[in-house]
């Protein structure tokens, strides 16, 4: 129906004919002659129809905002001084031979192109909400994205193989989608929360470097900017160590923003171990643009008097340590009680600090309200060890080493946020030698850190049982400007190995065989060594795409109650449905629905 | 871990040291020396260990079949007549000097070359299964036709948008696999049987082109070779006619056909109307590799006197045909009577049959049990229409259409094959301009050929309501070999139409907008022409890889009974699980689960 997309056109073709299909972005009527701004997905082009083409400039004159049209004419350059410059076509315009109107459109509900529309409108309205160009172009991105990557790894030798949807429940523990059988009443499928036992069985399988994009599902309270539907970029591959599947993803990455974005990443990314994260900036996804560090004091508040820093200092999973902010010493009041509180989210039960004022009249060029509680020589130490120069501020964290780490970890991001910190636009990095197993506090036992089919590092292979954790997985994350954009590791193939960690875990032999029994047989017969990791691609994109919500880069998003304002999904079923599936709601519940 | 595949050694290689990884095949002691047939994805190799590299002959000697090994080793010639010229590295072998065993294997449940597997064995083992080269053959092809057409649609500008698997009922009219809100109690989503509305919602958000290669879900009873999850390449764009879209998938079938199996296909492809491909094969899907067809008799039947024929012929949705079969008249009794009884598989009351065992002696040639109802101008009339020759048969059927089509229709393929009739391999057809409508004769009722999305034909939009059988739709499907590979249409963009369609089909406004609302209010807003297809792409793999069942190429099928045989899904949930989502089972349902 067209012979050229919007973007096409240009003054290379003037004076020929041309015919475009796309929206009335805009009408307006000037001297006589309507003009009208055509778009379709590539761009715009001004339309002009004038009454010496009657039928074209009836056509015109009915059109309205969103009418869809198929516009024939001739293309002709600008009067001088009207050109413009901001488009690509702004040098000619289509003078209208023949309009048809294929299409009428209602006022639309909201004006696309205004930037503040409430969220709910545009996800109601979402095909409306589509049609900016700010919207469409995450879209966009986002199928450049899975292209390159699918390109990189097709060259790779990794082949694309489907998964299961309807499953069984997979190992990483949030709450399954579940789907009643119909042909087995009382049993039912769970929604994979990833292919992570199927990848590992396609290795067994001998596929040898497998990949998927593909839909993940977890029902959780939708903070923190999840979708209980989400997709992972899912690779694995065999004979691989830690270095190799590296070596896969690291330059993956790489290409992708050269080819997509027209940036290059560092090469290599730097590499951190988790511990050295968690010491440095109290999180295991550092944002490195953050130039803000943490300075261990643990082992010398050990010794000091004051109470609050020694004790927990003295604890078993305890930590002092501080950040020292340049140029903080300008921090009023009133900002420090906002940070005060803003730690105390993360569980902070205060949050001390020292303003440096000068550095050569001892406690006296301190402002602060704790100085009068530590030495001399312990504020020394503090000052040298954190490198803390006139005009700083020091922030203290004194407690578990999990609420530091989070409170100041945290403190760290937004201070750098509000003073404008942050250095450089991408900063990669791999973070590595993650713990097996964290220490869950309420139910005094041990979880795996990633999932109980991820492999020791080999020294830590005997102790496992005795000192769960000191062990060290041989797992990775890469982290993008403070974001974890994507992990795994590589995998246990061997059943005594397997055995020992559910045995750290607490898992019993019934309990393993019951869950993951069929990936178990599979290891009896010749699994090779593998690993592998996977990329959130929502949130890749919505970092490249530098959109504020991973919403904004799926074109049908639930809301945080993880519904569709669009569809209005979940809805009513009929009760026959219910029947078939042999279930039935509970009493109370949904007594609208029976009704209905 | 390795410096080749398998498939990279061969003689050009001799003297190097490389190293392998794979699977033991096969082990076998020979002279004191150890062959081993090392396997990995690419190939085979043969490793030997002889007693002068003690440690590997050691490992060799430990080796069972199917342990997971490392091989480093130089490679040589194989001694003059040892050469084994059916694999690509048949001139050389491996001498180990390093065999690392990475994992062990026990005995595998079942021989891995062989052929005549139980398939309930088969699945439990899948990852098993899957290393025999037949099923990684049968994986790796379909990633190579989704690569393929992932590379066509790309470079033709379609977008790759994902849509949602948590939705609602979309209207392709089977049962939908439910799944249950929990933030919602009493509210259900469904799995999508298409992403239909989604992608025509994409279309008016201007998108364009837009592709993707997605699960759709249908919780039918599993006969006829279906699964509860299947993967469909869907296609859809804007402003464009069937032309358009034949225009785009067309090409993309030829250029798969020829990059993935080095096959040409014919260019262009036939086309066939729906009731062409009705009258001359009983089928919209026929088999063009068969040359059978049948004749049309329903005229010539309403006049004659023998009964079964004559009030066949005389029904207003009656028919009367006849099928030839060339050399036929060989066919012995009991064949005839088989295919009686195949003929009533499909509704047929029986099968008249002539044998022509001479032309020119009017019914004395003719060896049949109905000849002696049927005149001697209306037998030279049946010869002559039919082109019967000596030594053919020539089967009739007399009933509905539906049913004589479906008798004959299938009786046709079934006769080709038995008598080998098919010629050439590959017979790609268009079948266009279906009707808009079926008649419902239980329900005595009108119900959408394609969904309610389709558009007329215009020249049938003004009659839908008093004439709906002679409604054409603007629907094709794409058939090869007797198989529907895809089907699309243009479909409806303005919400005038909309209503047509949805009258004829009995469809309240309320009920329309109950169901399709959001689809209603996007044709208010500037809908596009738009239209598309769709292809099952395991049906489509399982045609270009010679599989008899779409089963054989996924990597994780469900059973007949909806089932996973390998991870045993679905399973049993906690009550605690269903007590959050606000359902339980019904009384008796799973009473040995409520117990457990």
């Amino acid at each position: 129906m067209r012979t050229h997309y919007c973007n096409g056109i240009n003054e290379n073709l003037i004076g020929q004919t041309v015919r475009l299909c796309g929206w009335a972005q805009r009408r307006r009527d000037h001297g006589g002659v309507v003009f009208i701004d055509l778009r379709d997905r590539e761009g715009l082009v001004q339309v002009v129809a004038d009454p010496d083409q009657a039928e074209a400039f009836a056509a015109a004159n009915e059109c309205r905002s969103e009418f869809v049209l198929s516009v024939e004419g001739v293309l002709r350059a600008r009067p001088a001084g009207t050109e413009n410059l901001q488009m690509p076509s702004g040098k000619v315009e289509l003078m209208a031979t023949h309009i048809e109107i294929l299409n009428r459109s209602e006022p639309v509900p909201f004006p696309l192109d205004e930037e503040d529309i409430a969220e709910n409108l545009r996800l109601k309205y979402r095909y409306l909400d589509l049609r900016r160009p700010e919207m469409l172009g995450r879209l966009r991105l986002r199928h450049q994205v899975t292209s390159y990557v699918r390109r990189y790894l097709d060259s790779g030798g990794f082949m694309d193989v489907e998964t299961p949807v309807l499953t069984r429940s997979t190992p990483e523990g949030a709450r399954d989608y579940l789907v009643p059988s119909r042909t087995q009443p009382g049993h039912f499928f769970a929604l994979p929360q990833s292919p992570q036992l199927f990848k590992q069985l396609l290795m067994v399988a001998g596929i040898d470097r497998y990949y998927q994009i593909t839909k993940c599902f977890r029902d959780e309270d939708l903070r923190a900017d999840r979708q209980p539907e989400f997709t992972q970029i899912d690779i694995e591959a065999s004979f691989v160590d830690e270095e190799a599947v590296m070596g896969i993803a690291e330059p993956m990455i790489r290409g992708l923003f050269a080819e997509v974005l027209g940036i290059d990443l560092p090469n290599p990314f730097p590499r951190m171990t988790y511990a050295d994260a968690m010491h440095r900036f109290g999180v295991d996804r550092p944002d490195l643009r953050n130039p803000l560090e943490l300075t261990e004091l643990s082992d010398l508040m050990r010794s000091v008097e004051f109470k609050v820093f020694r004790e927990a200092a003295e604890r078993p999973r305890g930590r002092v340590a501080c950040l020292r902010v340049p140029g903080g010493a300008q921090l009023s009041r009133a900002q420090i009680d906002q940070y005060t509180q803003f730690a105390a989210i993360y569980g902070a039960k205060g949050l001390a600090w020292i303003k440096i004022n000068a550095l050569d009249q001892g406690a006296e060029g301190l402002q602060s309200p704790i100085v009068k509680f530590l030495a001399p020589e312990v504020l020394q130490e503090i000052l040298q060890r954190s490198g803390a120069a006139v005009g700083d501020i020091l922030f203290f964290g004194a407690d578990s080493a999990k609420v530091v780490n989070e409170a100041l970890g945290n403190l760290r991001n937004r201070v750098a946020a509000d003073l404008n910190l942050l250095e450089g636009e991408w900063r990669p990095v791999w973070v590595t030698d993650f713990p097996m197993f964290d220490y869950d506090e309420k139910d005094n036992s041990w979880t795996s850190t990633h999932h109980p089919f991820t492999a020791p590092q080999s020294a830590h292979l005997e102790s496992l049982a005795e000192n769960p954790g000191a062990a060290l997985a041989r797992a990775y994350d890469l982290v993008l400007n403070g974001n974890e954009i994507g992990g795994g590791s590589i995998r246990i193939h061997q059943e005594k190995v397997q055995e020992k960690v559910f045995a750290a875990l607490g898992i019993g032999a019934e309990e393993a065989r019951d869950k993951f029994g069929f990936l178990l047989d599979a290891l009896h017969y010749g699994a090779p060594p593998h690993g592998g990791l996977a990329f959130g691609l929502d949130r890749l994109v919505m970092l490249m795409s530098g959109a504020d919500t991973i919403r904004d880069v799926i074109a049908f998003p639930k809301t945080q109650k993880a519904g569709c304002l669009l569809t209005e999904a979940p809805g009513v079923v009929a009760d026959k449905q219910l029947q078939e599936l042999g279930i039935r709601l509970r009493p109370g519940v949904g007594a609208d629905v029976q009704n209905s």
